[in-house]
C-alpha cells in the first residue's frame, strides 16, 4: 500500500486533476491520496493558501474580504467547471468558508490557521468528488474524525503520538481515500496547521501510521538535482539518496520536500519517492535508509547565501569551562538559531542566518559578549555563503576534501571556513557570497564531470 | 630594559649557573632575572620541585621527610660547593625549609604550595649570592615585599591587577634583581603558586609590569621548531612567529613556553624571545604581535594524541534553539573542557581530551544526552589525534587547505574531521592516532620541503 501526495501545482487546474486521477488509478497500491490546496497555474498566479491568508487578515482587521473570497471561489469554480462537477460541490465549499470567516477571532493565530487550513480541506472534498464523478469508489477523510491529533501550536503544530495509533484504522476503509494535507486537530477539537508546505508532513505521517510500503511525493520536478539548476545548467539528477543526504542537502536549492516531512517516514524506514505529476514516467528520486555507494563520494552540492559569522576571540578561551555554553546562551536569549561553530584554540565563530539580525541586535550581542565573557575581540562578518558538499560515500573515500578544496583553489576562491563533522556525510565550506556561484560550479565540475549519479 | 627568565635545566648545576651569569652580564639591558628551581642535570635526574612535592606529601601524612629533604639540600649544596659560595647560603636554605615544613597543615593544598614555592625562592637567594660573589651588584627580590599579589587559588593562582602597579617600582632599584618564579602572595600574605612551569608566567608578569623592551626566556632548545622533532628529523627552526601562532601551536610538541605565560606580554605588546642557555649565540625564536608573511602560508604543525569525539545526531537538530547550549551544559556538569565542535546539519561532534573520561562518566554522559536531549544517536569515538596546521599567512593564501588535504590523501590518511575557524590562523585535522605520524610528515613535506621559515 502506498501513500501518495500531490503538491499545489499538481492540483491547480482541471487538467492537472486529470493527471492526478490517471496517476492514482494506474497503480492499485495507491490508496491514500494527500492533497494540497490549489497552487499556481502560471508563474504570476497566486496560491489559494496565500489568498486565504489575506482573507483571514482582512477579517481580523474588520475589513471586507469579499474580493479575496471571490478570488478563492473562482479557483475552485474553474476546476469544478473544467471537470463538470455537480454544483453542490462549490456551494458546500462556499458555505464552509462563510462559516469559518464567522469563527472566533479572539486568538488571531488560531483564526488564521482555521482559514488557511480550508484550502486543503475543501480541495480534498473537491478531488474526492472528481474521483467519484469518474466512477471510482473514493472517500474524503476528515482529519478530525480520522484522529490526526496535533499540538496546539498555531502554524507550527506537531503530530501527537496517539495520532499514529488512531490513523492506523484507515487501512480498513474501502476505496481510495482523499486526505487533506497541512493540518490536524488539537485535543480540544481546534484546527492547527503544520508549518508552511506542511502537506508533505501529512503524507509522511500517514505513511508511517499506516505502515505504507512507499510514500510517493508528486511535485513539479523530475527529480532532486545534484546541484541547483540556476547555478549549473542541466545538472545530473539523483536517482537514489539517503534520508541523511537529503537532509544535509536541504539548504536552499533542494527545497523539494519539507524538512520535517522526512521525519515520520525516516523513523518508520519507509522509502520516499519524489516524482513529477507532469512527467510521471520519469523515474524520479528515491530517498532510502541505505544505498550502495557505487557512484563516487559526492551525491549533491547545496548552497545558500545570507549567512554571517560572529567571531569571538579570547586568549586561553579553551581552558575556560563553560565559555561555549555561555556564548550560545547569549545567542539563545536573542532567539537566534545557528548553523555551525567552527573554532580555533582561542577563537570561535558562530555561523547563522543574517536575516535574524539587525544593527540593534548586533550591537547588543557584541556588547553582551564583551562584557559578560570578557572577550578580547568580537566582530560580525556579513554576506557569507555556505556550500554543503554531501555524500555517504565520503566516509570511506580518502581525498574528497583534497579534491573539493583544490577545485576551489583552481578557481581562486578563498575558503573562509570549513566544518566537517565526524558523521562525514557532508562537508561545509564558507565562502564570500560573491564567490558562491563560481565555487559551486568548480566543485560540481570536479565531482560530476564524468560520473553518473 | 629586559626581563630574562631561566628554566630549571639552566640552573641545575654550578656549570649552568656560570653560563647564566655570562649571559646576564653580556647585555647591560638584562636587569631583572627570573629563576626556576634547579631542574634535571641528566635525563634520569629528579627536579627539585618534584622532590619538594614528595616532601610536602610525606609531611601531610605525618611521615618522616628526612630522606627527601636531604636530596633537596644535596642539590643546593652541590651547586654552592661548585660555585664556592659561603656556608651561610646553604644554612639559610635549610633553616627556611625546616620552618616551612613546620607550617600550617590544616589546608593541604596551601601547605603543598608553601613547600613547592621554596624551590624557586631559595634558588633565587642562591643565584643572587653567586652573582654577588662574582662581584656584581645583585639583590634577591622577595615577591611579597615587591607586591606580586595573586589570587588565593592553590596551584593555579592568577596575578591580581594591583600586582602590576606595585611591581613597577622595581625599575628604580639598583643593580641586577633576582626574582623567584612560580609564586606570589595572597592579600592575606600566604604563598600561592601558579600552575606547573609557572616561572614563565612570573617573567611575563614582570615584563608587563616593568614595561620591559623584551622578555627573554632561556630554556634548553635552540628555537621553537616547525614540527615535533620526534616526528620529523631536524625540522626547520622558526625565527619569528606571532602570539596567536604560538598559541595555536601550543598543542603538545610545542610546550616550550607555558600557555598562560604569553598573556601578560601579549597584553602589553612586549616581544618574547626564546633562547638556549647552552647555545646563547643561536638566534632563537621571537614571538611578536605582527610579522611579515614572506615564507609561505604555514609556520608550524602541531599534533597530539589522546582525543575522543562525542558524536550526537538528532533529526532537525539545527531547528532546535538551545540544543548546542544544553549539550555543552551537560559536559560542563561533568567538569569537562572541550576543544572543538564540528557539526553537520543534524549532528555535532564534541572533541575533547579522553583522559577526562572513564567508562562510568561516558555511560552517564550518553545517558543524559539521550534522555534530556532526545538524541537519535550518541556515540564516542576514541584514539583520535588532532593536527593543527598554523600560520598567519593562510588567511590570504588560496589553496592551503587543498595542499594540506592533498598531502593527506597522497599518504592515504582518512580525515575524520576538519575545523577551520574564521580566524584562519590555523586549520585542524582530526585523524586516527595510528595515522598521526604519517599525516604530520606528509603535511610537513608539502609545506616545508623547499621553504626557509
Amino acid at each position: 500500500m502506498k501513500v501518495i501526495k500531490f503538491g499545489g501545482s499538481s492540483l491547480a487546474s482541471g487538467k492537472q486533476l486529470e493527471k492526478v486521477f490517471q496517476i492514482v488509478l494506474s497503480d492499485p497500491e495507491r490508496k491514500v491520496v494527500v492533497v494540497s490546496a490549489p497552487g499556481k497555474r502560471f508563474a504570476e498566479d497566486t496560491k489559494v493558501t496565500d489568498l486565504l491568508i489575506e482573507c483571514a487578515e482582512q477579517c481580523l482587521q474588520n475589513q471586507n474580504p469579499t474580493e479575496k473570497l471571490e478570488a478563492v471561489m473562482e479557483r475552485y469554480s474553474a476546476i469544478a467547471e473544467e471537470c463538470h462537477l455537480p454544483d453542490g460541490v462549490i456551494k458546500d465549499i462556499f458555505d464552509d468558508l462563510v462559516k469559518r470567516f464567522a469563527g472566533d477571532k479572539s486568538k488571531p493565530d488560531r483564526y488564521i490557521d482555521l482559514i488557511k487550513a480550508s484550502g486543503e480541506d475543501n480541495n480534498a472534498k473537491l478531488v474526492a468528488a472528481y474521483f467519484r464523478e469518474r466512477g471510482v469508489e473514493t472517500t474524503y477523510v476528515d482529519p478530525k474524525e480520522a484522529g490526526l491529533l496535533v499540538s496546539a501550536d498555531p502554524g507550527n503544530a506537531q503530530a501527537l503520538p496517539e495520532a499514529y495509533e488512531r490513523l492506523f484504522s484507515l487501512r480498513e476503509r474501502q476505496g481510495i481515500l482523499i486526505f487533506p494535507g497541512f493540518f490536524g486537530y488539537s485535543e480540544e477539537g481546534e484546527v492547527f496547521t503544520f508549518s508552511r508546505s506542511g502537506s508533505d508532513i501529512t503524507g509522511s505521517i500517514l505513511a508511517n501510521a499506516l505502515n505504507a510500503d512507499l510514500y510517493e511525493n508528486f511535485t513539479d520536478v523530475d527529480a532532486v538535482y545534484s546541484v541547483n539548476p540556476s547555478i549549473v545548467k542541466k545538472p545530473k539528477e539523483i536517482k537514489e539518496l539517503t534520508y541523511r543526504e537529503m537532509r544535509e542537502l536541504s539548504y536552499a536549492g533542494f527545497s523539494v520536500l519539507h524538512d520535517e516531512a522526512l521525519v515520520p517516514a525516516f523513523r518508520a524506514g519507509i522509502p520516499v519517492q519524489i516524482k513529477n505529476t507532469n512527467n510521471p514516467s520519469a523515474p524520479g528520486t528515491r530517498i532510502v535508509y541505505e544505498r550502495d555507494n557505487t557512484n563516487g563520494p559526492v551525491i549533491g552540492i547545496a548552497s545558500d547565501q545570507g549567512f554571517c559569522s560572529i567571531y569571538v576571540s579570547k586568549y586561553l578561551m579553551n581552558r575556560e569551562i563553560g565559555f561555549g555554553r555561555k556564548l550560545l546562551g547569549i545567542l539563545e536569549d536573542f532567539g537566534l538559531s545557528y548553523e555551525h561553530t567552527p573554532s580555533g584554540i582561542d577563537d570561535v565563530s558562530v555561523i547563522l542566518r543574517e536575516n535574524q539580525l539587525d544593527d540593534k541586535i548586533e550591537a547588543a550581542i557584541i556588547q553582551r559578549i564583551k562584557t559578560e565573557l570578557h572577550a578580547d575581540e568580537v566582530k560580525i562578518e556579513h554576506s557569507l555563503a555556505l556550500i554543503m558538499v554531501v555524500g555517504e560515500g565520503m566516509r570511506h573515500n580518502v581525498g574528497t576534501m583534497a579534491r573539493a578544496s583544490k577545485a576551489l583553489a583552481r578557481t581562486s576562491v578563498n575558503i573562509e571556513m570549513i566544518n566537517q563533522g565526524s558523521s562525514e556525510v557532508s562537508m561545509m565550506f564558507g565562502v564570500k557570497e560573491v564567490d558562491e556561484k563560481r565555487a559551486v560550479q568548480a566543485i560540481y565540475e570536479e565531482f560530476f564531470a564524468a560520473v553518473t549519479v
